[in-house]
Order: C-alpha cells, then structure tokens, then sequence
C-alpha cells in the first residue's frame, strides 16, 4: 500500500540476503527502514515490535529462521533457532505455525541446502499472506458493499488496534475488506480507537487510512459503545492473533468490550484473518487462549512527539502506582457474527471454521 | 483525605472572600492551589477542569455566584452570572442544581443581602456534599463487607475515572465505599481504569487511593471484560454525572463499555452519586442526555511529566488524522446493579429512586 504516494510492502529482502522492514515503532512520526541480517535481528524485530500483526510475525520469522540457517544449518542450531524465535512473542500461532513449516520442510535435507530451501518457503509464506489478505479483502468489500446498497451516506466502520497492512505484508487483515472497497468506490468513514496502551490504532492504523486516502476519525477506546447507541457504527471489523476451532477470537485487549456493544446495539461485528490463525487444539479461547502480559511501563507512560517533534515518553500515572498490562482478550464466539477469510466469510463456529478447512484452497 | 499524610478538602474558603482549590489538571505530577477572587476565576475553574466531578463542579458553582454577587448583587448581573455558569460545563446537572438553589434562595432578598446569603448558601452546600459523601461510603462499604464475608482475600473492585475526593469536596462517590470500608479494615484491591482521554483514573484515582495508602493497580480503559472473564472482578462501582429517573446513568465515556462486561460476567454494577444526580426531568438517558463533546486534542494528544519532570503534552496519533472526543456516556439501568445515594441503595428504576426521593433526608 501507500506511503507518501509509493507503492510499499511491510517486509522485503535486500540484495545482501538480509531483509528490510519499516519499523513499525518509529511510526506515525518517521517512516524508518531497518534491516534484519541474524537470528538476534529477527528476535528483536518481533519482540521489540518493529514488526507487529500475526501475519507479518510469522514471515518475519520464517525469513529470521532462513538468516539463521544461512550462518549454521545443523540440527541443534535449527531446533534452537526456532525454539528462540517463537519465544519471541507468545500469543500470535502464526508464529509457531510458520516455523514449524519452516522447519519441517528443510529438515530432510542436507544441511547445506537447507539455508537456501528455507529462504525460497519464507518468500512463499510472504506471497502466500499477500494473496490471502487480498481474498480477505474481497469477500469482505462484499459485507460492505451490502450495507451500502441499503443506507445513504458513508458506511462507519470501526475497527481496533491495527490489522491493515502494516500487520501483514501488504493489504492487511481487518483493513483489507475496507482498501478494496475504496477500489470499488464505495462511500466509507472509518472510526478508528486509539487502542491503548500502544496506539496502534492512532498511530498505526490512522496512517494507513491516512496515506491511503480514506476518511476517518480517531476516538479513545472509549467511546465505541456510545456511537454504537447512536446509530453511529454500521460495521465493527477487527483481526485477529489466535481464533480457536470453535470461532474464540483473541486480539488486540479490548476488542470484547466492542463485541459486546456490537451485540447490544445489532452492529454486525466481523473478524478478519486468515485460516492459518486457526488454533484447531483449543475449543474454549477464555479458558484456553494464554494472553500475553507485557511492561507496565506501556501503561503507566505514553510515547509520542513534543512540539519540537522529538518522540518523548511521558509519565501519565501516579508516580508511584503499579500497573498491569494485557496484551489480548478473548471475545466469545457468541459475539461475532462471521469469520472473514481468505476462502470466504463462515459463521464463527466449530461448523463454520471446518466447512471452510475442508473446502480447501 | 489524604495528600501527603495531611488532611485536605478539595475546596475552601480564604480569609478574604476568595475560595482556593487544588487545581487538579496538575495532579498527580504537583500539588497546586489555585484561587477564585471573580465570576471569571470560577467559570475558568470549572471549563478548564481545574475542578471536577459533579459535586464539586456544583459547590464550586455556587462559591462562584456568591462571589460574582459580592460585586454586583443586581437582579441583572445574577441572571448573567448564573448563565455564564450554567454555560462552563453542558453535561453536569449539579452544576445547574446549585445555581437553581442559591438564585432561588437570593431572588426575594435586598441586593446588599444577597452575596452574604450566597455564601453562606454555598457553605451550606458544600457541608451537605461531605455529609452525603460519607453517607454514601456508609452504604457502599455495606455491600464491599458482605463480598468480603464470602470469600479469601482481597475484594478486588474496579472503578472508572475519578468519582473519589477530589470529584467532590471530601470522601467522594464511587470511591468513598472504598475509604469506608478501609476505616473498617475490609482487604481491598482496586482496578484503576486510566479513563482516556484525560486520564482523570490514572492521574487523580490512583493518585487518591495511593495517598490513602489502599492496593490497586491502573490498566488501560481495554482491560476490564479481560478481567471480568477471569473472574478479577468482584464489584464495579462508578460515578454519575447524570441519572435519569429511570436510572439511566451518565457517566464518563467508556463506562458503558464496563456495564456491559459486568453483565456478560454476572459482576455486581453500582453506581454512586448523591440524589441531586438524578435528572427527574428525562426518562431515556441514551435519547434525552445532552453529551459534551470535546476538543479533539484530548484524543490526539497525551500530558505527562517527561524524564526531567516537565509537564509535557505529546502527539500519539498521526500527524493529520482528525479525531472526535465525547466526554460522556449513557448506561442503561438495565446493567445498573443498584444505584448507592446518601438515603441508601436502590435499584436504578423509577420505582427505587422515588422510593428513596419520597422517604425524605
């Protein structure tokens, strides 16, 4: 998608064999590329959240395991690299889903074709995203193209946190349905919540719409449930890091509190992900579904940019009060009214995820 | 309550005639006192949020027209300054209560005995919010200590923006169960929601309840239904800026947000708020209560001390993107547990708050 007018993808490889990713913490004040050349590179752009978004997680990581490969592709040293990259971010199963890909397919090969197999199956799992996030996208401009042919004026979406391009290698998840409806001209304003405690909705998400040309508007996190009162939301999308066979969605924290305003005011309330984000091993997602916490200091502070435009980190708490930080939530299958996939829109049910397993690519 | 071990109000009189307050937009990075010598000084104390919460936007209100009347104590310049009021903040319905009460109580008597009465008026005021304070805290504590009675450890409560002491002229609403039930030694931990975007929770509540020495812990406004699903809840207890008599409750945007997760979860949902909350006058809080809507800034900006201690405001969403910012809510009665007044605990139904506005103080 856009950025200042060019045409840019989230992750790329260079011509030295590392590959480039913007750095997604640096946005929306300064677009900055940074290159990925070993193992410890690729850690840190997943856990330090250069790169973020279940998708985009797992072919960092898959590229990260090919680097890795290409200094020492022995069994220990596989089996090791891809123990340390899937600790690098405990929620999102595209993750494990992509190493473990990784790792079986080069496996059974001498270890010295293996650094080479590995980089040729990371640049698929990327091709693979981008056609998937673009049939994502498709099936759901439908969902909103049906509301527009019923209403006057724009459609409102809201959506959380961020599953647009930036979460992806290119179109993005929750936003996809949203880029190929503008392709198809159809009327749109998007309600964006901040989502604290790291902003990717105001930050990240804001820019992308931004960029992209799309008109929008920022609220706290606080505020869908009243415009929802008000007749003011025709549409809730949002993504996903982990969706259980029985259509759990874990995402962003705070994404239940939206799914059960949706469900109080007869908003439709749609996730967008791919299959791959199926966790078929867990049933029940609040129970099941283990949640990341992460620094306290994310809650306790906010980054942004002083009027000279230098990204300062403020202190907004009690000096001296703790506190706590969720990454995700889980919100009940009851609460959402279908799945967006690459292969269709399901019911978020055990019968609905299976159809569409079953139904194949 | 409490500031650094001394016993403070939010409000009181100087020797001169003038009233001082903490100005609370300087919470909980310092402590400053502010004086209100003119009309002016109390319309900028409410509209700039120096003072805030209903009770004490109310108290303030009536010291303001005391003392605008000690200059000019015309029939004309009452009228103005009880309109030049009644405009510094839409939403709150104490503010227009107080004014009522005192012009009413002016209007029949001589000019030159009209800034005396005022003030003594505002007094009068001022000493019924501290009484109905601790009446509340004694009824809310009631409901704390029977959660306490049936299980280990602490009650773990959460509360949404700031209905403490400082939202008030001393106890509190929402938080002065908290501080009643601390006299009784009931162990407590209190879930902190931040409140984007003027994080009235994680400046002023957790700055309260630090000082008064109670457990708790500040999370981002996304947190709650997390929390709720995993049984860390045991109450809610909120503020009200508005109650309708069908006991809809205006309160800070997002509170509806947390009602709804408390009604998935089967969490108890109080609010606490004197009778002089409640808006007799309109039945469908979501249809008939005006919400304020305020500057945008709010949302795209963040305020907090940087690493040198300055008092900072900082840009978190992206450079152009626009943003809309509701100060308020409406959460219908249906999600109301009960709702805690200075005359006891009723169910939020026309039939409970008549019952407790007919038994009489």
């Amino acid at each position: 998608m856009l950025i200042d007018g060019v045409r840019r993808r989230t992750i790329w490889e260079a011509v030295d064999g590392a590959v480039e990713i913007i750095d997604q913490t640096k946005l929306p004040h300064a677009v900055e590329v940074r290159r990925i050349a070993t193992l410890d590179d690729a850690y840190r752009a997943i856990a330090e959240m250069w790169v973020r978004g279940a998708p985009l997680i797992g072919v960092t990581a898959a590229y990260g395991l090919a680097i890795a490969l290409h200094s020492n592709a022995g069994d220990a040293h596989l089996d090791a690299a891809v123990a340390r990259l899937a600790d690098s971010r405990p929620t999102a199963v595209n993750l494990r889903w992509a190493l473990d890909r990784v790792a079986a397919a080069v496996r059974p090969r001498a270890p010295d074709a293996r650094a080479e197999a590995a980089l040729v199956l990371a640049r698929a799992i990327a091709e693979e995203d981008v056609a998937a996030c673009r049939a994502i996208g498709e099936h759901g401009a439908a969902l909103i193209e049906a509301i527009a042919a019923r209403k006057a004026g724009p459609v409102n979406i809201l959506t959380h946190c961020n599953a647009g391009w930036l979460a992806t290698v290119d179109w993005g998840t929750a936003l996809s349905p949203i880029y190929v409806a503008q392709e198809r001209d159809v009327p749109m304003h998007i309600w964006v919540d901040e989502t604290r405690p790291r902003l990717q909705g105001s930050a990240l998400t804001a820019f992308e719409l931004g960029q992209q040309g799309i008109d929008h508007t920022v609220i706290v996190d606080n505020t869908g449930g009243h415009l929802m009162q008000h007749g003011r939301v025709d549409l809730c999308i949002v993504g996903a890091d982990r969706i259980t066979r029985s259509g759990d969605a874990a995402n962003k924290i705070g994404t239940y509190l939206k799914a059960l305003a949706a469900k109080d005011n007869g908003v439709p309330f749609y996730v967008a992900a791919p299959l791959s984000t199926v966790d078929w091993t867990i049933d029940d997602g609040v129970a099941g579904i283990p949640i990341e916490e992460r620094d306290a200091r994310e809650v306790t502070h906010a980054r942004g940019a002083d009027a000279e435009g230098r990204v300062t980190e403020v202190l907004i708490a009690a000096p001296r009060s703790k506190a706590l930080n969720f990454g995700f939530d889980v919100t009940p299958s009851r609460l959402v009214t279908g799945i967006v996939t690459e292969r269709g829109v399901c019911a978020a049910s055990q019968e609905g995820l299976e159809g569409l397993r079953r139904a194949g690519p």
